[in-house]
């Protein structure tokens, strides 16, 4: 048992975080600004709750600290004049809100209630306490069910036909206390005992049983506390912000909360408690008001808040009470702020000399940093809230609704903005998202095709807004009784994951030199490098403006995709299929094979050269935009029936046959549709993909080399030094790697003799496959470096379609606690993470000079940053946006390492 | 440089196989019964081929050779009288037949041409001879066009109107000898050596140089044949079977090399070479035709034969030449031979005191024996061959088309033998399975979905069969210009993979008691431990006549399968789905939920009760018929929606549509139609199955156990004693394990409750995703037994949908040599088995008493039991009809395991 002055904030394993935070404050602040009290420590509670009895010895310390409470106060309790009231308050290690009990104002009885009207002048003050004693003794230690109060109170304010708790006269409340006594009484035997002490004892006995109610229990569960930690039990003197005019509860921020700026901002009620200024029933008043009317609690306020905040080297957040004029804190703890906020703090607290740069970096939440980059529905305005969903990509868009890709880029191409709305996304719908503001779906979580490509191109998503039944055939939404239609305006805010029909203003980002400074700091403390995943020369230079050191995946892929692409990538890859069915299936090497126009070969080079082409002034584009970075180009990745849709074959086929088309032309059509249906696999993720492409088709992955390496070429001429890295994807064997990097280095070779001067390039494998990275030794000797696609690997590993199973049952494994993050969000890091481990130490053993990177979805987020920066990974790339957030948590993982190290 | 009778099998390093083995027959044979020769070594060819020039000293060796050839033989080289003819052969350390170069008859010259027609009295056959000399010397040393001896030979043919060579006359091949004299001088500057020493010389060096010609290097990369072995060149003379009636050549074997009986076979050619035996142009006399022609020749050849066997200690196949009533023997080597042969001569051996039980066990190429065990084309009668394909499944099977599940139950429940023929087959179809005698498909190999189905349920299936164009929806096979219809008699050969529609007779299989004899020895040997893979009682009593010791994989879902249960399967799993959406997707546990009958909870109920009236009787059949064995039950595995095919449903809406049905019922039927759809997955390999179900569903797993353990203790009532291990499917994480074990152990106990009496069982985990493999230590904890499901493994661990990807690119890989093997037919150890490796590793190491085995398809292979027997797994589980093999390969693994450690 620790009375406030003799406990310390390091010692929350004893006192819970409560006790540890009003000694520290004891300490801190001026004498008597945190009302005196003691804490009994979880031992105590750990060894009644063993025992199943109040451990020997606790009652006479509680005795003696009572007393020691009792004359630092100068009142006691009971006292029929000048009582001491009393609050018994749980506080576990851990924060639990609301899980255990407490009980206010204890000390009170028939004489000392008397005695409080007394002191205050306030006799209804004094009854209305009293009143909530037998309420929450009743309720809490002797557990008479809350409604039955209630239903008293209820009763009596209908009978004089009054509307509020507060319209209860003194004589009403005096009343209401006899019958709560009797029901006390009626419901545990015993009425609330007249000695405190007793009232006391007994609090503190409900306190330590309420560690183990049922809620508390499934809370520990969740949040995963150890079941033998234990509560302490705080014992403080009551003080009030409600007996009258110079009295007072309140918030205070030791900074301003939404901007950072260093003007203290807080709100007040006055003659209100604490309970009311969180219930917000009234409106509250602002510090300057507090000023004016208080001077000299506003001046204690502002001094405790800048002794705090120098004390914790935090922001700080505290709870006051006003009691008479005289100023208390009740609670201190770090403010929680938004992006800019942090960012501010950060900055001017180093500027202050209150916090070292690394110091600084440490209190900024690295994830929130994304949203200081997009535009956001502004928090300021009320806005009805039509459904909300998962925040699958930030930023606000709004725009009319769209039912399908073929529609969006119809009215985007008009000049208008549009938001594609789909119960979910795939393949098909790219072109879409390139069309379209925003993407709203009514399936799938963080890690559904929406949200991946979304975010992928910075793209607004709002993803699982499960409220809507979005039917695309009918062109309708339905919601709650409401029926949406097709070109109706809608806006959605990706980084709250809410839908509106209303016209909300949005905030726009803004790159704060803040914001500059602090990213700068983390890049001298961070070891590991940050890469963008990038597609086009316009995502390029937007990675690069957020200080990407390159791309660590291009998906070329993703350059299919586009107005006038999709029929020419079509008849690429039914000429790719024909052209493997002709040679027998095996795809060879081409020598020998007759090449004339009308043949299928002829068709399929035909193809190519018009699809590389447009690959070549893509790479350019992006090589040029990169200045001298490197960029990591994946070559063809997904199966080729994702652009071969059946469904869209089946279609032209009918509209052919409708109008009456030629019959050659009609045959060609049905043949194409053959083509698409014999392509279509039961599990494409597990199908003809990735490196198994470039063995079947080589001439695909060969125009694709050829056309990165001119563009090279052509970069150079004009002065760049373009700084190319071919990545194969899909590896599972060796012999997939020897033949394709052999297919890789023969085109570069003639096409460097071609362009007349060898193009430097790197080759390296994309290790997303378990298989790879258990074989990682043997890969490494044909690979200048690796990348983990963590994606497909958190897939193969845990046996998980991201596309069917987030939405499915990712949410009910979460509640059940099987998971405790998505493994899309958050690298699994026993199961996961120890095949990157493996592959990493596996390839570093072959090849001491293999470089290593991450270019999965993880490559963005947080905590699985630190486990890549702890394994010795070169680098990480994930989307343009993330990349601050990048910055910020590879240093904050440099510095977590160093302190493990120190 | 080794003369034969100073060689040894010992030394086919440096000897060559070939020069090895006639070396060694030297020593074992009569003198003078192997034609007497010599040996250049591996290491002269090595230290030519690095020079680029004959080895010093070399010459003087093969001079000093010659000379002691000449001196054994009576003869000498070049002799005008009588002279010695050699041939120069290759031979290298592993056989690579055809590959490198070979020169026979080598010795003659103008002069001694004559003398060989003197001393044979035959100069038709010297000037043959003479002629072919220089056809082969010509061609293989001096590198001249075949095409162009071809085109002298035919024009000599056609100017005398002659159809074959031997009609040629010696004045003729006189002639023809002069022309390809100029021809050789013409193409390489000098005509044949005059001097026998520099024809032999020369060839030498040719022979040394084939080692490097491009198909030896293309097969060595094939068969991972080192490139620095080199091949050895045998220098022997030459005898001859083509000298007139007394001569002969043939081949034997040292028993009967289709039954393994103890007399030896053979077939001989009289008055001809071994080219001619090869080649089958002319019919072959048997051992008994030689016995009567030339008794002294059969009687040297029988003792050769016994002697050899007893030698080498298997039985052999040799090939022999007469020249002129002389026996010579040119070639000895193992037999191949057909599993009862195999069998047969194991037993017999030991029973002759030849062989150790041990060493018979490693004669039996045990993948063989499964062929004994099923029906097969009578190998005796020949037929048309339609189509070939991949032998899937073994067995013959005749029956009618039938080319959908339906008609194919429809028939067979007419009394039809039907034959299910489909371009590839899915979940749908398993019903046909059941109804169909064999299986046909045009697409898959032999780990498709009909392969393994097949071999599953023991039905015969020939996959892959590409010459077929399969239309079911036409009903037509198209193949080469003929088409076959429904109905249309066709019969499989599933161990060889043909296809016919002749009406060939079957050979019955015959369990041998010999073959009783030889896994009695296994068993005693092995220390793996051998169990089915069996899913009804019928294949429960297969199993244990071919030995099974339980059950190692009972898979629930093949239950629900067959033609009275498809309705009841679909109601269960849409009211599932129904029920799951009324509770809010948790599928949390049942208590106070309201059940009446016409709620989803109320309907869900009903539908389970009637499945599990059926599965417990199921579960009873297989555990009365496994007396006492253990049965590891797997609970309910695939996706949902493969019970609901969205297919199925749209027929069923449409024809509720056309018939003009209640409006209720088709808007019941829509609703479900919307179900099955709402349950498609993109990848439903990696969706929503196995221990996922339970999560979600709990009351399908609660239903399944409990039906387990109410069928084992109605088998106890009846005086049995079942020993039941229940195992969860696709488990990834702890959570999950302990999730449904609680389940398994609740529904266990309440159902226990109600029998009156505790069942004892057993719950493990199925390791089949590669995460489970690396947190098996945490899995361990909850698991009494493991059990790899290596086909789910391989496909998630390689990223190889099974379906999807052995019919497009596992053959192409094969050929490339990315993969030497399907790792769906061989485990594949570098990746797979080291995760199972990891996973038996650490699962021991938490619990040591974890019982471990394997259920996949990997389980009957004999390569992977090696495996799986040298990483210490306690079973394996296969197909009823591998077992057998199962065993002696277990055995096999045991007897090399021994070796290595001896």
């Amino acid at each position: 048992m620790y009375d406030f002055a003799d406990g310390a904030r390091e010692m929350s394993d004893l006192l819970g975080g409560k006790g540890a935070g009003l000694a520290e404050m004891t300490r801190v602040l001026e004498p008597g600004t945190v009302p005196a009290g003691f804490t009994i420590t979880t031992e105590a509670c750990i060894e009644f709750l063993r025992a199943g009895a109040q451990p020997e010895g606790l009652d006479a310390e509680v005795d003696a600290a009572l007393a020691r409470l009792e004359s630092s106060v100068g009142r006691e309790l009971g006292d029929p004049a000048n009582p001491l009231l009393v609050s018994v308050r749980s506080g576990a290690r851990a924060s639990m809100p609301g899980m255990m009990d407490t009980v206010l104002n204890l000390g009170l009885n028939e004489a000392s209630v008397e005695g409080l009207a007394a002191r205050t002048g306030n006799p209804r003050f004094a009854w209305d306490c009293y009143r909530r004693l037998h309420q929450m003794f009743g309720g809490v230690v002797r557990g008479v069910p809350a409604g039955l109060f209630e239903a008293l109170l209820a009763q009596a304010k209908r009978a004089r036909g009054l509307r509020s708790d507060a319209e209860l006269s003194t004589n009403e409340l005096h009343a209401l206390v006899v019958r709560f006594r009797e029901l006390i009484e009626e419901v545990s035997g015993n009425p609330l005992p007249e000695r405190p002490r007793d009232q006391v004892g007994e609090a503190i006995r409900a306190v330590f049983e309420s560690w183990n109610n049922p809620r508390a229990i499934e809370y520990r569960r969740l949040e995963h506390i150890p079941d033998d930690w234990g509560t302490a039990v705080t014992v403080q003197q009551m003080v009030f912000g409600n007996t009258g005019p110079d009295s007072g509860s309140g918030v205070a921020f030791s900074r301003d909360e939404i901007t950072g700026g260093p003007t203290p901002r807080g709100d007040v009620l006055f003659n209100a408690q604490g309970e009311d200024v969180v219930s917000g029933v009234r409106n509250t008043d602002s510090l300057e008001d507090l000023a004016e009317r208080l001077p000299e609690a506003h001046r204690g306020l502002l001094e405790a808040l800048h002794r705090l905040e120098r004390h914790y080297r935090d922001m700080q957040d505290v709870e006051f009470t006003i009691e008479d004029g005289r100023l208390y804190l009740l609670q201190t703890r770090s403010a929680k702020r938004p992006a800019q906020a942090a960012v501010r703090f950060a900055r001017d607290a180093v500027d202050e000399g209150m916090l070292t740069e690394s110091d600084a970096l440490r209190t900024i939440p690295a994830d929130s940093l994304e949203t200081m980059l997009h535009p956001r529905f502004d928090p300021a305005v009320e806005y009805e809230v039509l459904a909300r969903g998962v925040p699958a990509s930030p930023g606000a868009a709004k725009g009319s609704i769209a039912f399908s890709a073929t529609e969006a880029r119809a009215r985007a191409d008009r000049g208008e903005d549009v938001i594609l709305v789909r119960p979910f996304t795939a393949a098909d719908d790219v072109a879409g998202f390139h069309a379209a503001r925003g993407i709203l779906t009514s399936e799938g979580g963080r890690a559904s095709h929406a949200a991946l490509v979304a975010r992928a191109m910075g793209r607004p998503c709002v993803s699982g807004a499960e409220a809507l039944e979005i039917n695309p055939d009918c062109r309708r939404i339905e919601i709650n009784g409401r029926t949406l239609t097709e070109g109706q305006s809608i806006a959605i805010d990706g980084s709250a994951g809410t839908v509106t029909l209303d016209d909300v203003p949005f905030v726009e980002p803004s790159r704060s030199e803040e914001l500059e400074a602090v990213l700068g700091w983390a890049d001298d403390v961070r070891r590991l490098r940050v890469r963008a995943n990038a597609d086009t020369a316009h995502d390029a230079k937007r990675a690069l403006e957020f200080g990407a050191e390159g791309i660590g995946l291009c998906r070329t892929e993703h350059m299919f995709f586009g107005e006038d692409r999709d029929h020419l990538v079509r008849d690429v890859f039914v000429a790719a299929e024909r052209w493997r069915r002709e040679r027998g299936g095996d795809g060879g090497s081409d020598e020998g094979a007759g090449e004339d126009a009308a043949s299928p070969e002829g068709k399929f080079h035909a193809a190519l050269e018009e699809l590389k082409t447009i690959q070549r002034g893509d790479f350019e584009a992006i090589l040029e935009a990169m200045a001298g970075h490197p960029v990591t180009v994946r070559l063809l990745d997904p199966p080729l029936h994702e652009f071969l849709s059946v469904h869209h074959h089946e279609r032209e086929l009918a509209a052919a046959e409708e109008a009456g088309a030629d019959p050659a032309e009609v045959r060609e059509l049905r043949d194409r549709l053959a083509v698409a249906r014999s392509l279509t696999e039961a599990n494409p993720m597990l199908g003809t993909r990735g490196a198994r492409l470039g063995i079947l088709y080589p001439p695909l992955f060969e125009m694709q080399v050829a056309a990165l390496i001119e563009a090279a070429g052509a970069v150079r001429r004009h002065g760049g030094e373009p700084a190319v890295e071919i990545m194969l994807p899909l590896i599972a064997y060796e012999g997939e790697l020897a033949e394709l990097r052999a297919l890789v280095d023969r085109v570069a070779a003639e096409t460097a003799d071609a362009a007349g001067a060898p193009v430097p390039y790197l080759v390296g494998t994309m290790v997303e496959l378990p298989r790879a990275c258990l074989v990682a030794g043997r890969l490494a000797h044909s690979s200048d470096f690796f990348s983990f696609g963590t994606n497909d690997l958190t897939q193969t590993a845990i046996g998980l379609s991201r596309d069917d199973v987030e939405g499915r049952f990712l949410g009910v494994y979460a509640d059940r606690d099987i998971v405790d993050r998505s493994p899309f969000e958050t690298i699994d890091v026993a199961g996961v993470g120890e095949l990157v481990a493996l592959g990493a130490e596996r390839g570093l053993k072959t090849n001491p000079a293999l470089k290593l990177g991450v270019c999965g979805e993880h490559g963005g987020d947080p905590t699985s940053i630190e486990f890549f920066d702890r394994l010795g990974l070169d680098y990480v790339s994930c989307s343009p946006t993330r990349i601050p957030v990048a910055r910020l948590a590879a240093a904050q993982a440099a510095l977590a390492r160093d302190e493990v190290a120190g």
